[in-house]
């Protein structure tokens, strides 16, 4: 076989799509100071700076969520532009066109404040990637596997969609604004790994993997408790803070309001939470991410 | 004696001087619901938002760090016009003047990145300050004292030196723009002994206090490494990350370039670092404080 997606020839590593997460983008400073600890003898490797605007601004963004404006859709419609949006274009251009991109594989570097650890997220689930996900997990035992392909990949508007195949590398604890070592080491590892599994994946020299592992596969998203006028009202419980990945159950408290009433989620499933507390997404009200743990046949 | 400081009449708890450190401003919420909370039988208290343009714009500060306008000079010079500039003059119309205050004693509510803690900053050494350290630590053992009594509190630049007597509530570690419950409860909690101290002590009925107690002297402020442009190279280094207030000796590693190298602490004495690896010190590029562990008499 030799389909496209089985040789993967350009990669795109990207840092910086959310300006005041550090990890990546210092991360890129180094890799473009000594080149060959991203290069690898089956593909070329490109760094990407994605929104350096947000980065002087020292903020997530300028004017709307970069990471959110890759659907074709919007890809296609000029009249989204303001900063985010056009610089959204300009690198559809640049790694792409999504649909028919002349990039193979794009690494989206991101950090979260929430206590995912090394978490790898990935957008489909096709043997590429479930292979990806078990390389990753034998040499960093501490990495977590998060399953976002509840779309395809084309209907997924992140920046990695623009690439047939694309992956999120998202690490935390890390405030925003804020470099961790512990955090940009894990990054730095995590990265290398799975530039050392494409190389191999090019040239059929894969390991033995294992036949199976757990991950996480996103199923909702929980809000923030407001009131009817929309204002919030509460916080995550103290018991979920800290806690992703572990699992929830039906009863258990997940919310208190700042009356000090406690909230309790009513939930017909084992959840596992994640981008628990997560600063970002206060902009939306958004609480956590809710996920059921699934084993991947490799 | 009946000296205007050792009769506090008049109490202001002061929240969202930094628009992105929410508990603060969010227990200011939670008390002007419910103002017994905060109320006690020897003062009044007022609650006020310091910086209420920054939370909207969900920032630090617009213009300028609030926190740093409150010496006697600024104050004094009218061609300082901007946003915080201005209304660090309002707070002092409305809680000082500065010097002849109309506030007896000001609590200023923060959040810092870094892992301090609950800790309470006081200005000055006086044995009301001397005695509201002991207080507070004997109620809520967890509590660290943090001594900037480095200059008179005229001298000082921020916000809780308005009045004569001012403390500042430092707790973390707690990412910007999120609310932690932990570290909301911390704060709520310590803002209550703090009170429950002032009235104790307006009645002359303090209970008995230890003779003396563990606390930590701002000494100076380390820079994160930068090169000869001033770019920054390097950062906090992992041993150090999150070990706030735990003994630093010379020799040992204090920072990591980005190249790998790792550059030891020379230092002459037994430093207790705080402040590490805070977010809105990067503007400065600020690393950590450093203190010396003092014991306070009682």
């Amino acid at each position: 076989m030799t389909t496209r997606t089985n040789t993967i020839d350009t990669v795109a590593i990207v840092g910086g799509t959310h300006g005041n997460e550090f990890s990546g983008i210092y991360l890129l400073r180094k890799w473009q100071q000594t080149p060959s600890l991203v290069s690898r003898d089956t593909f070329q490797t490109e760094t990407v700076f994605a929104n350096p605007k947000a980065f002087e601004a020292n903020k997530r963004y300028l004017d709307c969520d970069m990471n959110r404006q890759f659907s074709l859709e919007d890809l296609a419609n000029n009249d989204l532009a303001n900063y985010e949006q056009s610089r959204a274009k300009a690198l559809n251009a640049q790694l792409g066109p999504k649909g028919d991109a002349k990039t193979d594989f794009i690494i989206d570097l991101h950090n979260t404040t929430s206590n995912m650890g090394p978490s790898l997220i990935l957008l489909q689930s096709d043997a590429f990637n479930r292979q990806m996900g078990a390389y990753v997990k034998m040499k960093m035992p501490d990495a977590v596997v998060v399953l976002e392909d509840q779309v395809t990949v084309e209907e997924h508007y992140f920046l990695s969609s623009i690439s047939e195949q694309g992956v999120i590398v998202e690490i935390g604890p890390q405030p925003q604004s804020v470099i961790r070592q512990d955090i940009l080491d894990w990054m730095d590892e995590m990265t290398a790994h799975i530039l050392d599994f494409v190389d191999l994946h090019n040239q059929g020299r894969l390991p033995e993997l294992p036949a199976s592992y757990e991950a996480f596969k996103y199923h909702e998203t929980l809000k923030l408790p407001e009131d009817e006028n929309g204002e919030r009202i509460g916080m995550v419980h103290r018991n979920v803070q800290d806690a992703d990945f572990k699992p929830l159950k039906s009863g258990d408290p997940i919310f208190t309001l700042f009356d000090g009433t406690e909230v309790s989620w009513e939930g017909d499933y084992e959840a596992y939470p994640h981008f628990i507390n997560e600063a970002a997404y206060y902009d939306n009200n958004l609480a956590m991410s809710l996920a059921k743990k699934v084993t991947v046949e490799v």
